[in-house]
């Protein structure tokens, strides 16, 4: 049975050492202070790795069940719900005035990669309905705010998002759930809508689904798109709960992982739905969903990556197998622990150097978010809307191969559901599909993030890495060498990758979309290198400074020189590729394939 | 459902036009006509496709099942088993004298493919039947092979491989169980064996199982390992069944994939068994067959790359989504197919050439097998030899990537079971662990084939691909610069590799064991990339020769171009990452991590 240890110690280096979240003028970070941001994650710890984290393997195995339009979750999950609700976690960055406790998104995202660890399919069900809360908190009107979220912040209603119908995914242009306007001012929606997460369960007292559809006799296609709120029951005017809508759920999918979280297909037959924002525009306001989404789809990743990192050095401390063969560890023992063969660190490392490198990564990005949001900071806001599709796509799918090393670690056992290896990987998967499939992810980042506001936000970024650069060169030479030379070749491939579609993407935009998977992922790499570098001129402070902590911030350091060493380098093959040009993707006639 | 298309063209343009079967003199390969190799493939299409195909979902839905004692494979597997028994399949490529064929290994290796690519967890009772048939013929006494090999060659019994025990996978010299002699110059077995594939089943009369055990008494660890013969039942004299022999089925696993396959924990418990070859010689015995089984398993992960793709092409054609950015394909439908996109397109790109140079690396190992072995070719057996983890280790890697590429094609519905397109990257998961986690085939690679006589091997390997270069080069100046100049390039980084191995690894195996999964996977790019400047030499030949079927050879040629510039440049990152040496990756305390 794999268990989960919280990573509060690291998460407050980052924020308190890296970030410096209390120096920052960010509103609500001047009261972030080391103790305050501990009892919080060492709060939300005890309650992960106490309860939720259990009944992982407990939801993988029993999954959920649809017996007469009722969906039951599994044993457990409805008291660990209440416990999470009780606690008030749902809405810790979710404003006072409708129950929140105002916690930058700094906290409910360090809080929230701890809930995801300990159980993905389980946390879904509140981090769905946070997305559709942030919707109706940015798009709704005062009286659907009232109405609403209150009871979406405690999370005794849950919410979903509806996109999705069997033909059309990606292109919701094709869309057929269409709402009719009724006279009192309201939509009968009808239609169906697939792979809805937490469309139907029994943990919740009202479920409100947010459902895109086309009104009758608007625009054709993605314009004609409006947003509405479709409670499972009506809401009466006094708050309580009057008659069951015309919304049911047809089918739950079988999986292959998050077995936990009920996927629904969802029948909207005449079911009453009250428009969110204005008519038409709502495909804007599904983007606020899923800009929150996607960054808690990227942070499914690390999740997943580091729970099962946890493991799988657990196991290779344990497991005894072979000697090392620069000399006998464990002389006493019939053979050494598998952590001392080179190969087996060299996937561990991989690993950790993953999972610290991106926790740094999101929490930064989640900073950035707190200075636009309350900060209304522009500049910050347009790194992270440049930033989103590489935290989503390659996060996941770093995360994913991060959960196939650990999973390898375990041998043959790996494969064993009874070891529960297997069911990080299967998790972990369905993050590189859902919120946009990482593809999807790759062309929005070249073919529309990258010279939107004339190319603004990545020459920022790319000013951001060189003015680190500059700022903390000729200090330390071994410091230049292992981090910050590295920092610099990545950086250069990337505004080489960047310069090749520029000048080549014009005549033919299958010479940029060719290379754009190629390129989140080496943006990526940057992103994260330039993390580890900043960890690593944290980690030199502290260690100047005559911490009491000697081995963490070595640790620190050797880990960084890894990454920098060994995965940053990718950079240059990914550069190679773009540079190959579109040509030799496209030859072929699709006939003859 | 997904379907399965045997690629039998393509076979028979690898046998044919690049490996020139009939014009080899190894014995038996004059026989190898076109016309005859296709009968044989299309025959063994017939039957993988159309009976074998439509049973792999049913196998990975209904599993195995135990009661008591008893285990009932899926429905349709049994009367499936007959028709392959039937077709005399199973003893294609065996001696004739016990009920074979007698056909080269090359026939049983591109039908072998067939059968995995249909049905992973049906082949494998019968390829776990064949690698111990083989043991036995290479080691058994002639009393030995008259008694089983005839039954086993027909698969009317059917074979297992005994070494794994709960706490010895890799280290077999931690084995516990125990070989007790008797009188009669039998033994009596007993201990436990797990992760036994086909241990127990209803598909064969008896169950031959070899099983590695220490007789007491004999030398410590791994010297002391010998190998046995365990009938599940007892053979009379006459050859009919006699008692049933104290071994048993203690439970089956629940595992992540290949549920067809029962995964057996196996019980001995005082079982007869009989010594095969000398004392304490078990392990070179065992070699025999895994050797074979490696060989096999680098097949599955080509078989299971190959079946996802061919779904994964058909979803991109047939789906509807979105616009080709360079003009509408589909002026009449509300959308265009996927595959206009450009990044689906570099997708199934990877996955084709990946399938198509794989296919040539296996086949062309066969050759090199059936020269070992019919021919008794040396130089052959070595380089297969050193080939053997690289075709083990690096095409289950690159073919298990390729099944989530392929799933990922299909977005949402590639997570949801009914699609069926979860299941072949569930399947193909475990072929990257068994036979020799592929870390254990990196080390195999680096720490024993490389240096193995003198290094001849490794170089004549490289000679090999030197002579190819040299011999092609300077006859069109677009072969030269598409396919054998990234060859040369990828050839020079992999013999710098071994340069700074030999240069490093002598102070410190470290620097050499730390780089070995790299190596591994550069090699194995290599190869590829050696594989497809034959077939581009091959494709070129034949639009030269002036061929009824231009479209083919031009396909072929663009693929190869693809696979040179965008994944045979991959070596260079390896070769990166070997270079930085093993400090980097050793540099933490176990207690630090």
């Amino acid at each position: 049975m794999p268990s989960y240890t919280p990573p509060t110690k690291d998460m407050q280096f980052i924020l308190h050492d890296v970030l410096n979240v209390t120096g920052s003028d960010i509103p609500g970070y001047d009261e972030l202070e080391a103790d305050f941001t501990s009892a919080i994650l060492e709060e939300a710890g005890k309650l992960t790795s106490g309860v939720l984290a259990p009944l992982n393997v407990v939801g993988d195995t029993e999954g959920c069940r649809l017996e007469n339009g009722i969906v039951y979750t599994p044993t457990g999950f409805k008291e660990a719900f209440e416990q999470v609700k009780e606690g008030g976690w749902p809405g810790l960055d979710m404003p006072e005035e409708f129950g929140g406790q105002n916690m930058p998104y700094v906290i409910g995202t360090a809080v929230g990669e701890m809930f995801s660890s300990a159980n993905m399919a389980f946390t879904m069900y509140q981090g769905l309905t946070h997305g559709a809360a942030s919707a109706i908190l940015a798009h709704g009107s005062q009286e659907q705010k009232e109405t609403y979220l209150p009871k979406m912040v405690s999370c005794e209603w849950t919410g979903t998002m509806n996109l999705t119908e069997p033909h059309c995914g990606t292109d919701l242009g094709l869309m057929r759930t269409k709402a009719e306007p009724q006279d009192d001012g309201s939509y009968k929606i009808t239609g169906q809508k697939i792979f809805i997460s937490a469309g139907e369960h029994d943990m919740a007292d009202n479920i409100i689904h947010l459902v895109l559809a086309k009104i009758v006799g608007g625009p054709e296609g993605i314009k004609g798109v409006s947003l509405f709120i479709v409670p499972k029951f009506l809401v009466n005017e006094d708050g309580s709960l009057g008659a069951r809508n015309g919304v049911a759920v047809g089918n739950i999918e079988e999986k292959m992982g998050i077995h936990g979280n009920s996927t629904c297909v969802m029948n909207y037959d005449g079911a009453t739905g009250y428009l969110v924002g204005e008519e038409h525009k709502g495909m804007r306001a599904m983007f606020t969903m899923m800009n929150e989404a996607r960054i808690g789809v990227g942070m499914q990743g690390l999740s997943q990556a580091e729970v099962a990192y946890q493991n799988a050095l657990d196991y290779a401390k344990d497991r005894l197998q072979g000697r090392d063969v620069t000399g006998t560890k464990n002389p006493d023992g019939p053979a050494d622990p598998l952590i001392v063969h080179p190969d087996i660190r060299r996937s561990l490392m991989d690993q950790k150097s993953f999972a610290e490198g991106a926790r740094a990564f999101i929490l930064w990005s989640a900073t950035m978010i707190d200075a636009a949001h309350r900060g209304e900071d522009k500049d910050a806001d347009g790194i992270v809307s440049l930033l989103t599709p590489i935290i989503k796509g390659f996060l996941t799918d770093q995360g994913y191969d991060m959960t196939i090393k650990a999973q390898q670690v375990y041998g043959g056992h790996g494969y064993i559901e009874e070891w529960g290896m297997s069911q990080y990987t299967r998790d972990a998967r369905i993050a590189m599909i859902y919120e946009g499939a990482n593809g999807v992810q790759a062309l929005d980042l070249v073919g529309r993030k990258l010279a939107q506001d004339g190319g603004k936000h990545v020459m920022a970024f790319f000013e951001l890495v060189k003015s680190f650069i500059k700022d903390n060169a000729g200090q330390d030479e071994a410091f230049d060498k292992e981090f910050l030379d590295p920092l610099k070749a990545a950086s250069k491939d990337l505004q080489a990758a960047g310069m090749y579609f520029m000048q080549n993407g014009m005549s033919n935009p299958n010479n940029a979309l060719s290379g754009s998977y190629d390129f989140m992922h080496m943006f990526g790499h940057v992103c994260i290198g330039l993390m580890w570098a900043r960890m690593g001129k944290a980690a030199r402070a502290a260690l100047a400074g005559g911490t009491s902590d000697p081995d963490f911030y070595e640790t620190k350091l050797a880990t960084g020189r890894y990454y920098m060493a060994r995965q940053l380098p990718a950079t240059a093959l990914h550069l190679t590729r773009i540079q190959s040009g579109g040509d030799t993707v496209m030859a072929l006639e699709a006939a003859n394939f």
